[in-house]
């Protein structure tokens, strides 16, 4: 815990919503990450398990630990929540805040190879690796190592799904809402991947759920994807759950899409679903 | 409903939270509001209880609605749930910006006297005539007119306590998270009251909750008063509900003053006690 410095913590549904500061190697600059410890972290010779929540454009490590409500259902089942911020932060690469979609809050929890954001843009790797084994080293008396989730919204339902799909067994349970499913043919993923990964597509079927469920291998897993039917987005065809259900089909891996009759993109239709989620984590992570 | 101008519409929890523009005839600016209309809304020939949300200090109609997460209680009760925001807006008057407890999102629900607050700083009025009045009107198809009740947050939890206590039988049931409960006493008080209603205290004690229910002569009415226990403000005797609850007892008013180990003044401590708030109105509301 030596490096980690603690920003905030306040009491809720019995337990603590914790905010951390750290030197990111990965990101080469300072990071703010939430981590929700439920009443049971309290016990002795506790082992709990956790679940990562990746955020969508624009947000912060705030938005989802205000808004959402989850801390409720992380509290019922015993669960640690962790969610870091959504890009590197401080760094001041040119064009970094142009626009919402790109830089700046917009990492895409991807690796970047393209110039400028190669050394500070690595998102892919702070989460699965760097945030990953900091959880399980600082809070190592309170953490099952085996048991980790992983969730997220918008562009990091994005993330949940490529980190779960690139990094067989790291995670054990994996849901989404509103996730971007298939980057590579929509106009947010295609201005990020052309921006962090240059053109050719071969890297972007690397970051792109929808490829990458094609050749998954690795222990048996379902897919909760959540979405919508009232979310702009859905219609603008930027997050094309169909794509991903139809690859998933096409290999057999299990996916359950839940369409919501006129929720939009927001964190009230989170919070009206998160519920669902913890339900959907807490049977494979406790079985 | 021609004068209100709907500004957002969510769906949440099967129902849809909605914010309104008005033109405010007691604050004489326009003023925004949200109305949380649940699932049971939908229905036809309904007539559902109604609870007004008052925030406090710094805030507008957004915080409650977006992180308090009360809509879930509400989709079980059945019951609208309207907040508005916090003072006047947009009449810049010469010093309403110069401290964040004072002025613009600071009107303690109270009708100013001095000059130059007593044009606009009327939230009193508004939230028990104007406001009140405009629900029963503009929402006569889903509202029981019978079955309002009251709730607040620290300088709302005031202006719920002293909304229910000027108006017997108003509202018919009355919570307060971490209420301001004795303004004339504490320094946020003193200073509100002498800028808005001058330095006669017999006029403060009309808008002072420990005043008021030592002559409190309306219907049988159970004051629920949370409180956490690691609350700065409370801490700082801001807040004083031993003082109301003294008060109380000395009148034979019946109050329940919960304390809450650890909890601070913020939503991660309101979003945990918000529906047990929401049961002991709807006991009341729905008898």
């Amino acid at each position: 815990m030596d490096s980690l410095q603690l920003v905030s913590s306040n009491k809720i549904f019995g337990g603590y919503q914790k905010v951390y500061a750290h030197e990111s190697s990965e990101l080469k600059c300072k990071m703010n990450f939430s981590i929700y410890l439920p009443p049971q972290a309290d016990g002795d010779n506790v082992k709990l398990p956790v679940i990562f929540y990746l955020s969508g454009l624009t947000c912060t490590e705030q938005n989802f630990i205000t808004k959402s409500g989850f801390q409720r259902y992380a509290a019922q089942h015993g669960i640690i929540v962790v969610s870091p911020d959504t890009s590197p932060r401080g760094v001041k690469i040119p064009g970094d805040d142009d626009s919402w979609d790109f830089g700046v809050s917009a990492g895409f929890y991807l690796d970047a190879v393209m110039d400028p954001w190669s050394k500070h843009y690595r998102m892919g790797s702070y989460v699965t690796k760097e945030l990953y084994e900091i959880i399980q080293s600082a809070f190592s008396n309170l953490v099952d190592p085996t048991k980790f989730g992983i969730m997220g919204h918008s562009m990091g339902g994005h993330g949940a799904l490529v980190s779960t799909l690139r990094n067989p067994g790291l995670f054990k349970s994996v849901s989404a809402f509103a996730p971007i499913c298939n980057p590579s043919a929509c106009p947010w993923g295609e201005k990020a991947f052309t921006g962090y990964l240059g053109k050719d597509k071969n890297q972007w079927a690397e970051w792109d759920a929808t490829e990458l469920v094609k050749k998954y291998d690795g222990p048996p897993l379902t897919l909760l994807i959540d979405q919508g039917a009232g979310d702009k987005f859905y219609k603008e065809k930027q997050l094309l759950p169909e794509n991903l259900v139809e690859a998933c089909r096409s290999v057999g891996v299990p996916v359950i899409l839940n369409l919501r009759e006129d929720y939009d993109h927001s964190y009230y239709y989170i919070s009206t679903y998160i519920g669902e989620h913890f339900d959907f984590h807490a049977k494979i992570l406790k079985a």
